[in-house]
């Protein structure tokens, strides 16, 4: 083992050191904690599938972004690009013994070999949630609930979660003479920049695309008239069954999403500001599981942009009580003092509190200076006085302030 | 979007279906529980490295075993081995952001292109802890209680820990004449078989490679009856203030781990039956760090063997109370009773009690199949008999017993 050169990291990959690793765990827990109240259990699947079982599913953009590489077992193989595709074969492998309908979560990286930019990256988490095999909107609504709860419970308040329908753009684009699906398919793609591009770019791309200046004008103006229709209205009323209040979610007719594979609801989630993209986006897919290999059910789900969120998170400040560390308290390692140190963190620890003793002798200034940049709240000092009043010095980090305290008392103290 | 074939799992790679997940979750959160509770915090890092990260840091064999290619970048990179390159990468990174000691936990997905076997994958999860920056014996005998604790906690009791010391073994072959440290070394590979070869076998091993009859039957002579040394006895004091039971935690001269790079305090947890290889693997590695590229730091630490302590625990049976699913109440889709349905599973949900409503209107025989296949543990029914009376009727699946409850007394009910 020869002395090598300093290690660097792969751009687009990310370290996540542990203060950003408090956050994303708070985050993550919050997504779980909804998705099990809804009845969602977890799934996991392999990181690495048969290249065949992830290309040639979302068209040629999709393939060139997937690693894919030949195993030593002379394999053809990839990382997953995403849990739509492993959750297909799994219905397709698992069928007999999977209860439907079948209401997963799936919490994983992906792999994407795509240009890195900011909130993009080649690995990222991914968190799907998915209802197989209900055509009911109650399921779509289900799915919006999920959203709208976690959103709230994370504290995030200026936020939209946009709904279509499919079947409503479909019909548009019929009543405009635009009657084969691919065409329609290749409209709603260009309809989709909207957001990002602007109306002049995107009526420009349509006239590209062979729509006549009438075509163009008059779906503009559909899009802004056309209402829902019986199924979306249901949808709706689903929604505020399940208490979501009617001010975050709206019927949008602009935003199309990208996927060709969605066959009714759609709905995006986008926050005013800052104005970064949707951070969540799903819909109703009737045709993607045995399209990807998988039995014919129906399903509807959803993405959460997991990174995004957290950016967001991040930006807003949403955590104003989270420790830089799990840990309560540093016990301070006091010369002669050691056992008294070690007796106090057994008891701390027996009591579920996170705790510390400094592992070296060192001069308690320096053992003070690691609690400030770890983050620790509390410091405890028991030296000879302390035992001598049976008591322990408790500094707060924060405030500064310090005070003396009965041994028995301090479980109380800091678990309360 | 062409009609694929029926999509298959790759060999050595797995899927976790909803029951195995809570299983592997509660397993995961006892460890991270008690990680924390001495103030280790989280790290993660990318799945992805460079290649020339990965390879050449623990031998040939090992390299044989890295997942290597070529990015669309023409980077040449690899799957992460093991958790000890990426730490090493971060401490050589983000030195000066880090203070010390660093108390780190890291739990991911690690790939070794190996022969599949029993308890054997190609991608499986890794659980490190390590504490990098004191020489202390506290530090080792810190790894060895949290070991403990999980284990405890996990409702195990019949394992042991198995403690020796690579100093004691080094001077011991000095004893012997045997002075050159890659003949020691090499000696230690050998005389690690011992458990799973046999003493036979060990011996034939010991004799191709060169040592002398004398030697041999010395060195068993002396394995027997070697004791600790200061250092060890030092962790051992150490182990009995963290409350760890002197009967748990045993000096075994005869274990020796296979690697190369401990040069202090070694440990590993064996279980006596099922006889499984060991549970938990690890040591002092004061050189490793700088070895693999980072700073020069000291270190201890242990790997968990997370999915053989989950086979463990299953063959045991010791999850008495763990349900299939994380939903506790299924309420039935009742013709015209769907609203009332909802409001109660709102209301539970407030209450932290994960429910369904099952999403379509099928015959109420089929929805209690569905309850009783995917484990849920009680079944509500609200229809017009219990609108009437203001009640619910309630069905526990396992005894099969039904009773009528108020409303209002439903949620302390589940809560209980």
């Amino acid at each position: 083992m020869a002395k090598i050169i300093k290690p660097q990291r792969l751009p687009g990959f990310r370290d996540f050191l542990p203060e950003e690793m408090r956050l994303r765990n708070y985050v993550l827990n919050v997504f779980i904690e909804v998705f099990e109240l809804f009845g969602f259990d977890p799934l996991e699947t392999p990181t690495l599938e048969y290249a065949s079982t992830l290309l040639g599913k979302y068209g040629e953009e999709a393939d060139k972004m997937v690693y894919t590489f030949k195993d030593k077992g002379g394999r053809e193989v990839g990382l997953i690009y995403d849990l739509t595709v492993p959750v297909s074969r799994i219905l397709s492998v698992y069928h007999q013994q999977i209860p439907l309908p079948f209401k997963r979560y799936q919490i994983q990286r992906v792999y994407r070999a795509d240009k890195p930019q900011k909130s993009r990256y080649r690995e990222f988490t991914q968190c799907d949630i998915d209802i197989i095999g209900v055509k009911s909107p109650l399921a779509d609504a289900e799915v919006v609930a999920i959203i709208y709860r976690i959103f709230k419970k994370l504290g995030l308040d200026d936020f939209t979660i946009q709904i279509n329908s499919r079947q409503v753009l479909f019909k548009l684009l019929e009543n405009l003479e635009i009657k084969e699906e691919k065409k329609q398919l290749s409209v709603l793609q260009t309809v989709d920049k909207l957001r990002k591009q602007g109306r002049e770019k995107v009526e420009d791309e349509l006239g590209k695309k062979g729509l006549s200046s009438k075509q163009i004008s008059d779906l503009f103006k559909q899009l802004e008239k056309i209402t829902c229709d019986k199924n979306l209205e249901e949808m709706f009323s689903y929604l505020k069954k399940l208490n979501v209040p009617q001010e975050y979610v709206k019927f949008t007719p602009s935003m199309v999403r990208g996927l060709d594979y969605y066959t009714g609801p759609i709905f995006e989630t986008v926050i005013n500001d800052p104005p970064i993209g949707s951070l969540t986006g799903g819909g109703r897919y009737d045709n993607l599981i045995s399209l990807l290999g998988g039995p014919d059910l129906t399903g509807t789900g959803s993405t959460l942009g997991f990174d995004r969120i957290c950016d967001v998170i991040k930006e807003k400040k949403l955590l104003p009580n989270l420790a830089k560390t799990a840990t309560a308290v540093l016990i301070i390692n006091f010369p002669g003092f050691f056992d008294e140190a070690i007796q106090l963190a057994n008891k701390l620890r027996e009591n579920k509190i996170a705790c510390e003793v400094y592992l070296e002798e060192k001069p308690i200034d320096k053992q003070f200076k690691y609690a400030d940049r770890k983050g620790i709240p509390y410091v405890i000092i028991i030296g000879p006085d302390e035992v001598k009043k049976k008591v322990v010095k408790l500094k707060n980090m924060k405030t500064g302030e310090q005070k003396e305290i009965k041994i028995a008392e301090i479980v109380k103290l800091l678990n309360g």
